[in-house]
């Protein structure tokens, strides 16, 4: 059985794939799964539209036919490509939006998202909506801060911390999901400064890719008929 | 003002956009507007995975840009390239499932889905889900046919007033949804034999288109920041 | 097949069905199906109450049972009689409230409804429950202004654009359903004010019965049994 | 404080009234309320339509205009009336259908319905819709019988007991509630037969009223606005 | 049959129960069944957390299970032992926080809960969410006060009052209920200073169990296997 | 930092800790956290009733306060006193039922639920409501063998296949979730034998705890109020 794990970056930046790469190091074992991350060369810098999400199907279920693997990590909260993969296979596929929002529920009652865009809100609500999980969002607000823009230590540090207060604070969340794989490296900051559960969603996929694979799930491919 | 509603069918086949042009004969009018139906050949001969429709959604928007009109009207029932088409225009662009989930509720209070494969049932619920009407939904259920089975038309008859059948006496369904647009030639057909109404998507979305033109409404992009 | 929608306005006020007619020239064409309003003398100056609802159930009834017509619009936004005449008949019969909030749904994500009276919001809450369409709803908000207060345009429009804009901006409405029948006139002068879409219910009535009449759905009469 | 309660049935039938009425005898106590019941003889000998409820709400709330009551109970699983009712007084309106929902709460876990006919049941759905209580319903079911077939005793005990059975089996439900006032004289048969609570609706809804006399609630008249 | 209600109050606090016992006697009445209140003095001073809500329901059931009633009232709104009393008995048993929601149903559309402490407020929400009552939920907010606090009356009547009217006018509530059995002594007060209905937890149970003794129903034991 | 996490089996069969300790042993590796199972002999032999579940809670916390770890897991599907015991701790507890629902959700799109005994059902049911999960659900079965009835292999084997089979084929799962800690050593075979995805609730949440010491997530304490 294969025992890598392969997060997908679906966006071209390969600043965002080394800062979550550094992300999942506390999730690497002696001897434990391999976890690889790929970036897609061929995608935008950073998926903001739903044009960038369709697009990115297609480069993620290439990827995954061209590089084995006993797990697949889609690295972008927009889930692109997530239903596309497991229309075919066996081997399990994670989204992380779908992962952090599962993950969320053990760690809290309430859940706040923080989106990088407003744009991107009706989005993620649509999707919370299609999961049946409503019933347990707190809230969605939005840093008003790009992918690109994400590299902005103090000034994303600074929006996440307050963003993150109004979710716990107006909306009554009790555990915070960071609504974009960029984001990870504010995540222990942010978890530090308000006191609360914050899930880093490509952290959220890889635990559950690695329970994955010790445990031998997998899915019904998605096309049962010939 | 454009009075042109453009009809894009995003598969390949010729035969199925032939139809479902014949089918909007009833909702062209003297002076009324233009109804245009294009076939994108960059397509595959029918959308039956979330691989396809994701592929889709950058032929369907591609289409939009190049052809002006009024209002648009994307004929699959996966709706690809739906939000990606509302990001960036204030023309009104519709989906057929949407637009036939939104009739259905004027003509009846539980609504049946006839799918064309039992994999396309999840994708179904999933977007009904999305949507917010499950409380409304009775069933969907499939014939079993793909898009280019549809052509042999004794059987796919027989199958879409048996399945019709079952959604309406064993799910409760009072209102039909052709699952395809490339039904449409069968909706009186059904509507005949089972004596309730049956929504043709297409036709749906296009009347809707009808009255976005004569009204004027235009969605707001979702796109609002820069 | 009768040709002709009857839109019957249930109360009593002739400027009110002279305000929604001509809001229907519109969706008149050459050759198309004949528009015709009817005004109830025999009920009150505005439906303001739920005993005006009830009462106006027979009066719409009546009138249906009278005047022949290929479709029937209830011009009320408490859809008074509704079911009472979907009770015994093939032909479709629209009620404003339902017809656009079914419309609202290809217009927008989340739809903002403006009541004329805080005491009907608590009415048009059971409703939207009733239809299954609470997820959609962004809130409900009244002018304050009764039926006959409708006729004073200034404080009227200045009222309207008041709450759409607390609705859109506040509760996150990105589609607006006037609650009145008697606010047809100002609907286009909300949309230009407020750049989002504005559904006038009979409007979107009238557009589903022309999509009845020229596709000949017809409804199953609610009473099956003898 | 006025100590009558009075039960209003909204049909004509008077052995309606009478079992009714000896069904709330054990409701009765010394120096307790008195409980009056009315036959409304302006109504239908059965109310069996949308449009018997909506014609016999003017009917209700005459009656409750000229009769003095410290509590009012409209006797009918259609609630005819109710909200209207409600709009002017502060003097507490129960109807029986909704009491009897709310009784079921806390006598199971999913509450089954037993309806006359067919036809009754999307109106009954519409009305648990607008409730929001359909998470607790189990399945509504008709007997086939209406409200006058309900004297022939040997049928309607068979069919009750047949169809309650149903819910129990079949649908999971652990209450029943009775779905129209003249079912009354059945519902200790039924729930011996079947070894589960039977809710009377009717007297559900007195033993509302007996509370509300004893302990003051009022409601807030629904009219707040001059 | 027996004719006793015992009512249990299972914190060790003689003055709640005195206080509540006052609070049932306008539903006394001669002749009718005897109400009588327990204190259970192995109890802690107030039911606050989950813990305590958790070792409260043995001692319940163990007073049940020695003391013979008719009809048990769980007085603490956390219904502490509820469904484990339900398991091994006909005897209906009642807790007063399922009771005053289903009870709030018939007295207003949206219900306010008036919790004593915040933290209170994650446990009535997943109380009211597996009830299946939040659509019906307008809010849910704390008074800052313990149980043993609310023995300051002139500081718990305004509290309960602010906090009353906070319900009321932010968040739309048209009834309460007070969220703790020792509040009993103050709704009247409360009902009085904001003209609405406000649901005594513990007056509501008793009233469904004096309905259940005089109608004789008796849940199903949910132990149906050996 | 701790690194152990201590599984909590709070009924007094050491079998089914054996079995259960065994069926951890994927989740072990070298260098990695402590996985240390715990039978809590003051338990029952088998949690079948709510009785049971609310004694269980003061067994479970009792024991998380004198065992230190760094993780806690409650090895019983009724997740008994998961709420009591996150009230005082910011050290991560996971209740099985809910972790493996929020595991579930990754897996497949409709979750079917294995009961022991018809009677867990409605218990179940509260739960999935109360974690706002129904949505997700497609069916719950049961076995009809209690907890020590699970020892009979051969027995427990084919009615795991059949009940499994029966939410597969009826019921629409597409993921099934084992409902007793102690179907553990069934895993395997059940999802070979119907080729999906069957979560042994016991690993879900040993995982859901693996995730947590490595990324440092910490609840809130419920309890935030002095």
């Amino acid at each position: 059985m294969n025992r890598r794990i392969l997060v997908i970056n679906p966006n071209s930046s390969v600043a965002v794939t080394a800062a979550l790469d550094e992300a999942l190091d506390p999730l690497r074992t002696p001897g434990g799964a391999e976890i690889v991350c790929l970036t897609l060369l061929e995608g935008p810098p950073g998926i903001e539209t739903q044009a960038h999400v369709d697009a990115a199907s297609a480069h993620v279920t290439a990827a995954i036919a061209r590089e084995p693997a006993g797990a697949y990590v889609i690295a972008c909260f927009s889930d692109p490509g997530l239903y596309a993969a497991r229309e075919h296979t066996h081997v399990p596929v994670f989204g992380i939006a779908e992962s952090a929002l599962a993950t969320s529920l053990v760690l809290g009652s309430r859940v706040g998202i923080v989106a990088i865009l407003e744009r991107s809100i009706p989005r993620h609500l649509r999707y919370v909506d299609a999961l049946g999980l409503r019933d347990r969002l707190a809230g969605d607000r939005a840093l008003g801060i790009g992918v690109s823009g994400l590299a902005d230590e103090a000034r994303t540090e600074a929006r996440l911390v307050e963003v993150g207060r109004q979710l716990r604070d107006h909306d009554g969340a009790d555990v915070l999901v960071l609504g974009c794989a960029g984001m990870a490296r504010y995540r222990h900051r942010v978890e530090q400064a308000l006191e609360m559960p914050v899930v880093d969603p490509t952290q959220a996929a890889v635990a559950h890719a690695l329970a994955a694979l010790a445990l031998g799930w997998r899915r019904q491919p998605l096309h049962k008929e010939s």
